[in-house]
């Protein structure tokens, strides 16, 4: 019988896979500099989720046992061999330049513990960092030995991708001075900023392994995990102990950041912009953030928001159904759960 | 017989036919303030140099009168219709997005005599629009109607230019606070930051109109011009009135910023640093760059420019022996000199 392996087993063992993968596939060339930059976030931490998500799919729908085939060579339907290694690294370096631009328009000087890019080196060295990795991620994805017009399919979910993350990263920005949104605007919003990367890692395997078949349905697994993750993003700023989350407790309602629980609390008649006065994370108090949340549970928000996340991890997971019933398919389920259950 | 063309009745009339392809190739679409941002540049103006090039390599290469074949169906080598207008776009909306991020690094407040991006709209704004351009770009090379084999050849061409543009940049800015640089690190920088673009414009038509055969010598004009065109540009900084440059005459040298000129000068023993005491485009005065223009004549910076540019031209147009002999060649061989002798 084959070996069951836990979500947490199967998210370590991938992540040292993905560190050596872009290692690999986003060498330190000439300027030395700007790829140190470019490697600097990618080298800082991160659970490597999105990528993760990709190897799995690939696994479910070739109907493989989880780490049972190379990833550089792996079995398309037709045999050839497909490197969804390659395409994974291009997943991981597309979240990792929006990350370095993002952290440059909110401002924030950490991330994953260490100085923002635009702290560790300067605002031009972070801008280039960010735009590097963009064509890289290009690079990699026409790297996975798929078919042209496999590639080209790829290529394409690729673009159309970071395109909606723009577009999202935008909506976020303009809602911050734009306070009367609904939480349909909000989740609008959270598909393109963040949950069409998640669609993009589940779903490409189904296009460079000749899957097509499977694609929508990968497609929308992505999306609805994808959102329930932000939601999570969202709770966790509010309950999780300050010194575990890595940042201030609250910080988004110190800083005016709009999340699905602000949102609805907003459409309950809450005045959340007075739910915490002081305006800095290094002054507020956690007294002042214990208050804000015991309004917002009052107004039912923080559990609003949960059933919204636990509502998208179950319509994610029947999106699943596609796939054939093997162990890799259970693990695409339990991270799904696993995205509303992590505590940091 | 076929009408003669001149380099100025075909820049504008290219112009013109780029500039209706970049709006309906990248409409604005929401959300809005993202989408204008990113149009923005592109409206305020520009020669379309690159995009021109592409349609003329795309004439030359078929054989066929310029313009006499529409762009968007232009004939392939197996007659399949190939939208070249959609490649050529795309090449500009590159370019285009360089700027914008170009002008933040370098802190310039003009462009195309409006207020650079970040300026115009703002930081987030500027940076965003960037990235948007930058997928853009490749969804619009996606849509040339290319077979996939050359539609990935395509890509994996721009991807590779878009990383290449990265590394020039990065160089460029490295260069400022290295000041003892040779004339070929500094060609180097300006082949990766300027010429890979214009080599992609020339070459491209030739991977998706399939002539393949033609691709190294177009790629090799492209790298020749770019880097002449970009010598002209150093000159015109030292050379050209104030008020028609748009922007202070000699502002490379009151930035320090590194040129052919102030290279080869330095290598010649002058002290570059001291030949503007003034370190503000806004107090510098003509007389001051008068002196410094002065003392890089003597030095022979200026002719020693002046014969490379002229060098790279005429070696450009030796690679442009692989073409027929056709209008669309000439004018691509008039074009390589028009770099070197505008004004502006």
């Amino acid at each position: 019988m084959a070996q069951q392996h836990t979500v947490e087993d199967i998210l370590e063992t991938r992540r040292q896979i993905v560190n050596e993968a872009i290692s690999e596939d986003l060498p330190i060339d000439d300027p030395k500099k700007l790829y140190e930059a470019s490697r600097y976030l990618l080298e800082a931490g991160g659970k490597r989720l999105r990528p993760t998500i990709l190897l799995l799919a690939a696994e479910a729908l070739t109907d493989v046992e989880p780490g049972s085939e190379p990833y550089r060579e792996f079995p398309a339907v037709d045999g050839r061999p497909i490197d969804v290694l390659s395409a994974a690294v291009s997943i991981e370096i597309i979240q990792s330049f929006t990350l370095i631009h993002d952290d440059i328009m909110d401002d924030d000087d950490m991330r994953r513990g260490v100085p923002a890019v635009h702290r560790e080196y300067d605002l031009s060295t972070a801008i280039l960092a960010g735009d590097t990795l963009y064509s890289k991620a290009f690079e990699n994805m026409l790297e996975t030995g798929a078919t042209s017009e496999q590639s080209v399919r790829a290529l394409s979910e690729l673009a159309t991708t970071c395109t909606e993350i723009c577009e999202g990263q935008s909506l976020d920005i303009e809602f911050e001075s734009r306070p009367a949104i609904t939480t349909e605007e909000y989740l609008e919003m959270v598909e393109l900023k963040t949950a069409v990367l998640y669609a993009a890692a589940a779903s490409i395997p189904a296009i460079i392994l000749g899957y097509e078949d499977a694609f929508d349905s990968l497609h929308s697994y992505g999306l609805d995990i994808g959102r329930a993750f932000q939601i999570q993003d969202d709770l966790l700023d509010l309950t999780t102990p300050t010194k575990k989350l890595g940042k201030q407790r609250g910080s988004d309602l110190v800083e005016n950041k709009q999340t699905l629980i602000t949102v609805h609390a907003r459409e309950q008649g809450v005045d959340v912009d007075s739910l915490v006065d002081t305006d800095s994370v290094e002054t507020v108090t956690e007294a002042e953030i214990d208050e804000a949340v015991q309004i917002l549970e009052e107004a039912g928000s923080i559990e609003f928001a949960r059933q919204r996340a636990h509502e998208l991890v179950e319509s994610g997971k029947q999106h699943l159904e596609v796939l054939p019933d093997n162990e890799a398919h259970r693990l695409l389920s339990e991270i799904a759960e696993y995205l509303i259950e992590r505590e940091y």
